[in-house]
């Protein structure tokens, strides 16, 4: 399989060259881009939703919708009136920067203030995949057990923020939020860790301050 | 991108060379394989761990263990006394038929009845790598949500068999199992569904009941 890898190289190559033009474009525009990784079912379309239940309703936001197949996420997305673009990888694992920079074409990207890119639910590939986004979020979830730095530490060695989600179930499921903790302290002593029921709001509000904060500096940076 | 389409296909075939060069030693010794792939946190280990609980005592059974990083889940099987073989994939995102022939050499292949393969958690990738196993197996799990079939049709497509695991939650979650039943069977109208707790142990006798039917049907045609 070694004659693979000069392959793989060059569409890492491709896509990174890809990647720095989506974040331009982000840039040019003062937007702030945010992907959100996680495994299927940890909750990504919910706390898109959640979120825009928090934020400030003046904040423009838009969504990009990765799934292999079906347009459901979009669907619950579109139902809130945002603009959404969804990708059907059509058996792909992840997204890649080619596939965000066809999705742009479709967002009014001038009127946005954030977008925010639900990946393919995936703990493991996308996280090789820079799509231009300014933030990398890998989200989490109770149910999926504590052990889950341990075993994908890739994933997690990426993120800019990490999101614990399904915070309603600690207590009720055996979860081991201190083995958590550590799993991803051993990884990321200094990554912020946001614990979040989307159910029930808990912790929305810092989880949205800290977007609200990085938007204010990507704008004082790139913005009109 | 386009490069990479003969390679991922040579891959494919060398893959499939070799599963059927691993299907035939199971075949050898009258062993049957089970290959349980799904999203990470659903219950793989678990769920063998559960059936355990459930096969007779004399019946022989190994464990192989898939996971990008870590020891933990062979760990929990070695604590039993089965024999167990981590393969640490170094960050792929799925086990294929090379990995699980270097794995047999560490097993007491004669010895087993029946050999659990946990795949890497990701419910997309595995599906493309026939490994051997005479079963392929999909576990979902109640908390990732009803629409998986919907949102990853690649992998319900491949399996002989579905469990759909952590059902002590229904009724708690917002799942709605119809949903989830209509989306299988739009894809498998005839596929098994096992619904099960291996916390409670709800479904776990007509789950390994099955194996059992399908390791005597496997000894018939090739056991001693």
């Amino acid at each position: 399989m070694g004659t693979s890898i000069p392959v793989v190289k060059a569409i890492l190559q491709a896509n990174q060259a890809v990647a720095s033009e989506n974040r331009a474009a982000f840039d040019r525009v003062g937007l702030l881009a945010v992907n959100l990784m996680a495994a299927p079912g940890a909750g990504k379309t919910s706390l898109i939703l959640a979120a825009l239940e928090h934020l400030p309703p003046a904040l423009r936001v838009g969504v990009i919708e990765g799934d292999i197949a079906s347009t459901l996420d979009a669907e619950r997305i579109a139902a809130r009136g945002i603009p959404v673009v969804q990708i059907n990888t059509g058996g792909a694992c992840h997204l890649d920067a080619p596939m965000i920079r066809s999705a742009l074409s479709h967002l009014p990207l001038e009127n946005l203030d954030l977008l925010f890119i639900e990946n393919v639910g995936n703990l493991i590939c996308p996280a090789e995949f820079d799509l231009g986004a300014h933030l990398n979020i890998v989200i989490a979830s109770v149910p999926e057990g504590h052990d889950k730095p341990y075993k994908y530490p890739g994933m997690f060695q990426k993120a800019d923020g990490v999101v614990l989600n399904k915070a309603d179930l600690l207590g009720f499921l055996d979860f081991d939020l201190e083995a958590f903790r550590h799993g991803l302290r051993i990884l990321r002593p200094d990554v912020p860790l946001f614990i979040v029921s989307c159910r029930t709001g808990q912790g929305m509000e810092a989880w949205v301050e800290w977007l609200l904060e990085h938007r204010r500096q990507q704008r004082e940076r790139h913005g009109p």
